[in-house]
């Protein structure tokens, strides 16, 4: 994977069983090198993901979709800052899902990630995911267990379909440890400018941390496939955090094996468009 | 204003006639500095509008709508890339007003620009807008004079609506002149990575320069407002049209007086929170 960093021991095969007690959420062992080296490898890494990005808009064959899972305070939303820092806004847009709306809790739990997938030539993040479906619904028993293990196959087929019409799909489990989640809050609760993102309501959840490792330990299993690769990503560290994703991400851009369009195909383009004034203009 | 840029020189004041002929699109007279200095301050500007955007978000009360109009590579591409650079993805999002889908189409043309306007604790970026229905449209005689004239007091009715309801507008015309746009052409066809961006039918429109001349004087004219102003910017230099826009921006966050919530404010939020299991969960 070049780099000196090793992808693949953080990927879950299609198929294989997962223990996450064999995964360690503080290990670093798959980079060759310290905090410094991965920190400036990270930097470098973003502006290599702007430029392919552009590339990836100029070319418009390919869409990316990341996605991120994690327990509160694992860190998605800096591993999307740094991941993607200064990459073009235009062409990464951010996805959350919440507590459903009304209008999309009246849908079925498929219906409001699909409407966020990714255009061609875009890159999408899902900060948090449809995932939370075999998630937050399983460990509340929101649904009952006959609804929530069906859905694991309607999944595999939903992502199978965005993957053959031509979406590459890359999702990571921030894995972190309860006593790290314990101490990132208290350290929201020392400073004034991070209270905001502090919620008793998630202090509460930690409760339920054994039967959410459960649901996702079966999840990954489930649902890591050749076309949608889990990767479980040691976070107590977010440097190597960063790292991994950024590194995954790269790779698959990378994989595209994208070329700017030429002159020609750009006229043939034109031709096979109709009406006036132009392809940015009002019909 | 500060920083030795004299931002009021750009902004149109509600009510006034425009000349476009009146400004150059050239000028930087508006900041007291050479390119290097402009540069400098573009780059410190973006690590404040970065740190206010986390405020922004964090403090929940406001949303920003940023509006960029302007001829075919008047650069409003390049004015997101680096007023924005290095902002957290999360907190920006840009929303593209290209050809119209079937389904927008079939509906007036404010109902795709209300679809996508900021949520709270949001920017929003426009590339492109609902201006294009008193320019294109107009240019290229695709609605009846009566039809486009009656959009100027409808566009004022619906900014009025949305900075009542808590929405900051801000609207830049990016003013380049026409043997600009024609060296900026030939660049992109002499640059095999900038061919994407060529377009025949672009060019074609420079036969309607004039007339969008007038269709942007006569929008710029009757829509610019106290609640929603228009900023004519110079950008035949794009340091000087970047940093402009970035300052008009870093002035309107700045302009909000906000303050990161104590957490008895967050305590009191989630008291209001009804059901489990908490703010990020489904119902």
């Amino acid at each position: 994977m070049g780099s000196g960093i090793h992808l693949r021991r953080y990927r879950v095969k299609e198929g294989s069983k997962v223990r996450l007690s064999d995964w360690k959420t503080d290990d670093t062992l798959g980079f060759d090198g310290k905090k410094e080296d991965g920190t400036r490898l990270l930097a470098s890494s973003a502006r290599k993901i702007d430029e392919l990005q552009e590339l990836l808009y100029a070319e418009h064959r390919h869409r990316l979709l990341v996605v991120l899972q994690g327990m509160d305070s694992s860190g998605k939303d800096g591993t999307i800052r740094r991941v993607f820092f200064g990459v073009n806004p235009e062409g990464v847009r951010v996805a959350h899902f919440g507590r459903p709306s009304v209008e999309e809790a009246a849908h079925d739990y498929l219906w409001r990630a699909h409407r966020q997938t990714p255009e061609t030539g875009e890159i999408v993040i899902f900060n948090r995911s449809h995932y939370e479906s075999v998630l937050v619904e399983r460990v509340h028993g929101l649904v009952q267990e006959k609804v929530w293990r069906k859905r694991y196959a309607q999944i595999n087929d939903f992502e199978r379909m965005l993957s053959e019409e031509g979406t590459q799909i890359l999702k990571f489990f921030l894995y972190i440890d309860k006593d790290e989640q314990a101490k990132r809050f208290q350290d929201r609760l020392k400073d004034s400018t991070k209270h905001w993102k502090f919620s008793y309501l998630d202090y509460n959840e930690r409760r339920f941390w054994k039967d959410y490792m459960a649901a996702y330990e079966e999840a990954v299993a489930q649902t890591s496939t050749e076309a949608a690769p889990w990767y479980v990503v040691p976070s107590d560290h977010p440097w190597f955090r960063d790292l991994v994703v950024s590194q995954v991400v790269l790779e698959a851009l990378k994989g595209f094996g994208m070329r700017y369009p030429k002159l020609d195909a750009v006229k043939a383009r034109l031709a096979t468009e109709s009406g006036p004034p132009g392809p940015h203009k009002h019909p």
